[in-house]
């Protein structure tokens, strides 16, 4: 593991211990990204895989938002499907459409195309990028990882990309349930193993992106989601204790009990989630990171404070990592995603001093 | 109002009253459609549009599902998307994509485009298929009426069609609130009208499809979603108190309790939703419907009826109208549906078997 200069601002890792702190951290999901000129720049010379393959290019592009706002976290420039690609199916970036796989996994007898991958090596580049983003990030905020969750990675290895009903994947849960539980097993292994690579690369935080949870009727999502998210924390937490583990199984809103229960720190919200019942859903079992509706980006920076606040209200000082409740749109404007972002500064000081003792 | 023979099944009309029957009965959203080769043979002469135009095919589609399997519900074959094309928007389906509105709503002023429409007169077409239908079905089992929600039809009409985010018209519920109210007020006067119209023509039960419910946070539902829900609700309540009013709030998980205050008579779940918790939620206050995964009906016929058993249990014999969670997908296998009717008549009436007084 390199050596890395020391945090100046370690806010999120606290947050994510629910310690006190003097105000309340904020990231965005998807902060690198289309909305912003500069990032829309690199893409004008640089395929989207060609970026995420280059060191130095996801570097340049992770480090964008973070110079132009006041965030307290980076977050690696990458794409969940790196996995699907290193277990040997292919997946092309379309433009305007998403993600494409000209052959993905039909039937079982597909699970023998798939090979055993080693993330040391398949995936250094994104080790890599990390080890170097964390140097030039030199300590200004913690540098977050992630990957997506097997069920979610699987959702697209048969579905072949974006769908409707996802039907083609939820098919094989219930049609062959046995070479289901083996293809999730493959992609957990994986998973662990990227994950402990990530971190020893250079992350400080993990999450695992489960965004098709929700397709899932909570039975399902009990067999075939919940018992390769639990592994991946358990795993990580033996390896790692120290570096939070953070789980957003989008749409998934029975399931905060159960999450509450594995070993993630920190839960991620959807915007269709109460911040108040999930706190006392969660309790003291897991920080929470979320959920403001990404479209109300859209509404004027004064708007947008006002929900701030309503917001923070909500969560609580304590325990509490501001985020959106899914990413950043392509056609968001930069100048309000930085209204968020000082809003959450400015107005979690501002009830922290209000709640503050007389005198104190 | 025309003179219709008498029912002869009225099981959905009774489980919509929470009344006690002697078995549940069952109906599946989208169950005229892509996947019985006899509306495929429809289809392949006749474009979508103008089979819904046309009574005597709509008519033909609507009782396919009838005379294939012994269901205990009609709904009539049409579309939500009627309205925002009486209001003076053109929709065109297209084949692999769904709909596409050349000429969406883009701001507030396009709102001076759109006219006030007559249903009675500019929707005939669904009332006069509405009327031959309940004529041709004999008192077999009652006709379903239907419309679009307020929200789910102004957010097709501004973003044009199907959306990863629905980005556009969330962006007018934060940006333009007041035309929002305007445009949606627009639309519930229209539905009320509409269903009113589709009652007097032979609807005997009505369904509000608020398809894109899940898309807004909690306050945003309570704001743009729930009180024009509660109109529509309220005022078929006046002028048909008998029959009854269905919701189906897709992905609004948190709106239950809401929903059960107003005067809708059956609330419709997702299959995301819990029977024994909304049960509890929701009381007396609704009977409840749904809620089998429709990818349940890629399983094996004795999964199907497992699952069927699973659903039956979890709801109870009173107040339950069996149904999928979302419409039939256009690759089921028809003998997969029939397996889910055939489960949910012969389980239910065992289970009601099983719970009567020995000697009873």
């Amino acid at each position: 593991m390199s050596s890395f200069p020391p945090l100046t601002n370690d806010l999120l890792l606290r947050a994510a211990r629910q310690e006190p702190i003097p105000r309340t951290p904020v990231w965005m999901m998807r902060q690198a990204g289309r909305y912003l000129p500069e990032y829309q720049a690199v893409r004008s010379t640089h395929e989207f895989f060609d970026v995420v393959r280059t060191p130095a290019l996801a570097a340049e592009v992770t480090l964008q938002p973070v110079e132009r706002f006041p965030i307290d976290a980076a977050i690696i420039f990458s794409d969940i499907l790196v996995i699907p690609q290193v277990l040997g199916l292919e997946v092309q970036m379309v433009k305007g459409k998403g993600p494409h796989f000209p052959d993905p996994l039909a039937e079982p007898a597909d699970l023998s195309r798939l090979r055993t991958p080693d993330p040391a090596t398949d995936l250094d580049y994104v080790l890599e990028a990390l080890t170097l983003t964390r140097q030039r990030l030199n300590g200004r905020c913690p540098l977050i990882g992630f990957s997506g969750a097997p069920w979610t990675l699987m959702a697209y290895s048969i579905e072949g990309g974006g769908s409707k009903n996802f039907s083609a994947s939820k098919r094989w849960l219930y049609r062959y349930p046995e070479a289901s539980h083996e293809l999730l097993q493959r992609i957990t292994d994986t998973v662990i193993d990227y994950l402990d690579h990530q971190i020893q690369a250079g992350a400080q935080y993990v999450q695992v992106f489960d965004s098709w949870a929700g397709l899932l009727p909570q039975p399902l999502f009990e067999t075939f989601a919940l018992p390769y998210l639990a592994q991946i924390a358990e795993a990580l937490t033996e390896r790692h204790p120290d570096v939070p583990r953070v789980v957003f199984a989008k749409g998934a809103h029975y399931a905060l009990d159960a999450l509450a229960d594995t070993d993630y720190s920190v839960i991620s919200l959807d915007w269709t989630m109460d911040p108040a019942e999930a706190r006392a859903t969660v309790g003291s079992r897991a920080a929470l990171q979320g959920n403001l509706d990404p479209s109300a980006l859209y509404a004027t920076p004064d708007d947008i404070r006002a929900q701030v606040r309503r917001m923070l209200d909500a969560f609580g000082p304590t325990g509490h990592i501001a985020n959106l409740g899914h990413g950043m749109h392509p056609d968001h404007q930069p100048a309000h995603a930085g209204a968020f972002v000082d809003a959450v500064h400015a107005i979690s000081e501002e009830l922290r001093a209000a709640d503050a003792p007389a005198g104190g």
